[in-house]
């Protein structure tokens, strides 16, 4: 439950410093895509992310690498975009497609563990009525609703 | 339950004080959802948005009339997010899409409209390789670059 | 904007005059947006459809105005159509999105409510193995099937 | 499987007497699939139609014969549904999909051939913004807006 | 138009043969549509798929059909390409339609029926993280797991 | 992670022997991913695929990067599926999503240039009428006689 993030590499920083100091936590080394990757990962998405990584491992270890090397530690790890707005796009992207509904809720979690706003989020799902149609938003509130409610979050928009 | 809306005020009334000071321009009234869209639409997207309400009046004069008053005068009109993070949300979803490349090219100008850089443009567009895959972000890189051409735009991310 | 509507204005003159009998049902405005868009919802999705506009109520209260005033105030009032074929479109369409299960379920009941013969609904769907493919048309009759059975209906077609 | 078939059979029959008067075309062989589904593409889609089938004579044969047999012989010479209302279905999934503009544009002529109304064709076309978004929406007017051009058809709605 | 099919035409025969030994099962027809569909469907998805076609009895018996005749009869009966390759294409397109798992599941046990590799079906999901994106390769992912682990099926890629 | 890929090094090997006779060709380095996707990409797509790796370089450089490391390096090298099954995949994909067909092309023309024979990619795209329907096998027929005539190629299917 990262509340602000006002840049990555700072958080990181952040956490090497405040980890290392008295030493104990193992340093991330930033230029190894995958350490990187899985720091992204774990900042993000938390458990429910850890767990899809996870659940790969016996049936397609190669896609668990991919994520945290590609997605995570290359195409997340960019630093032209704060974690929030990136978050938000991929709440658009995924509500607009509408065929995702696991990752949908994966990343609107996300959005709440980088510091976005529960408005914030579904505003950005109700954008999605003129981009996609009402039931893609619908199904995109659906989506917020659960993971708000597992929050005990209540949006009073 | 409109609450803050910083930005997208502040830009309405430099607009109107711009435009009134010597007098002349009517004020809009923001609570006339068609005369807020109108001026949403101007501010966002400028000659190309108005171009395409233009071209409705003849066969489509109502999906004129929805534009300006539901998508801009309801939707985008609401404050929960700034005009920027809404431009590359609509950025991310038509990439995603991919089946609307009009209307891509005219919210990557609105995004460059209301104050967001190149630069974030094209990393909301390549982190659609992650969630629609690499044909969408190479065909909204193509979208991005010609948007950036005809602006003499260059960005070296 | 809105013309004639015979059909529907009498559908719900005798919704109505079924309805109250002697006397007090309230009239329906049908210059207001969010009026014509209630008796319309209720006319077309009945239950189903209120029950989707109320579960909003706490999350996303602004989408379900934008559904009752802009989706079925403006859109579905229009009188270029009868409300048979609109249902069948957005059958249509939903059958071949495939990606909203829930809404064409509504909608297939909406069919049903506004006089669709249920073979028409089958049809519907049967033709969007040409557009969209076998896929997404089975899915569709297994919604049809689940709709048709809540209802007591059976199609021998 | 074809029961009985009057609209169909009666407009291919006034079609066949309109055409020979006092002669000779050969009568319509109804339980042909191919017969039937090219007399159904004749009357739907007319020139352009043919043309499809034609250009895949070198490179996919059996797609023009899928496309005679299946598509028009099997699924639209059903009774169930008029020709109109198979056409406005097709252009509003069409348009909802919004990855086939030249499909669409075949199909918004062939409503028009079948006896739908421009304005019907706009109004369905209208009502995808609800379910497929604007930018679907304004792709399907960009399409009905050059076919109407081609036929010298202005629509006033 | 059916020309040669020797591995088809082995494939039946060697079931033929294997089930009847000393006995009398009646040889498929295979100019006939319906009769090539269904010893397609039979020898493809095994009994999923024929759940699928008895399900349309009641309610869209003319699917069941299409199913049969054209789909498996007129489609997957042609000889360019062998019935791994075809379900291997299949298991790649629904996963990157992403909005048909129930037919997923199908063709991926369908791949394993004509003879491919768990191991090939996993690498043809995987590709579509680049074509689709990683929601749509994960989706299709978890499809594989269920059918894997219905059948005993450990992979280690 | 790259375990054995025997017919993928033959063909670099066999490259590689025929390109430089008597001389000096650098070995590509197969444990470097890059390098790796490098060979693959220009043994794939050939000339059109870098000519797209090459537009990126001011735009989008990352992206270009991506393509090489990890949809060629990473994915494609993968040794699970010959690569003419690889491209007859990703075909059935594209065609089946029908909103890249810069793309589509470039991978048909990719399949024949890994020996995939004209009539397989064909028969690849007439199977997506099944799964997605008419229009997107038409419009990826359009796509492969584009592709065929620009090689000289005649399918006589």
């Amino acid at each position: 439950m990262i509340r602000k993030l006002p840049g990555f590499n700072r958080l990181l920083s952040a956490t090497l410093i405040g980890a290392s100091v008295t030493s104990v936590a193992a340093p991330v080394d930033m230029t190894d895509r995958r350490a990187r990757g899985e720091a992204a990962l774990t900042q993000i998405t938390g458990g429910p992310g850890q767990a899809v990584v996870d659940s790969l491992k016996d049936t397609a270890p190669e896609l668990a690498d991919w994520i945290l090397s590609f997605a995570y530690g290359d195409v997340f790890a960019r630093p032209g975009l704060d974690h929030c707005t990136r978050e938000l796009a991929t709440v658009a992207a995924l509500t607009a497609l509408g065929n995702a509904q696991p990752q949908l809720k994966v990343h609107i979690g996300g959005a709440l563990n980088v510091g976005c706003t529960p408005e914030a989020v579904v505003d950005v799902i109700l954008q999605m009525t003129v981009y996609a149609g009402f039931p893609s938003a619908l199904n995109g509130i659906t989506a917020a609703r659960e993971v708000f409610a597992a929050r005990g979050i209540s949006v009073k928009s």
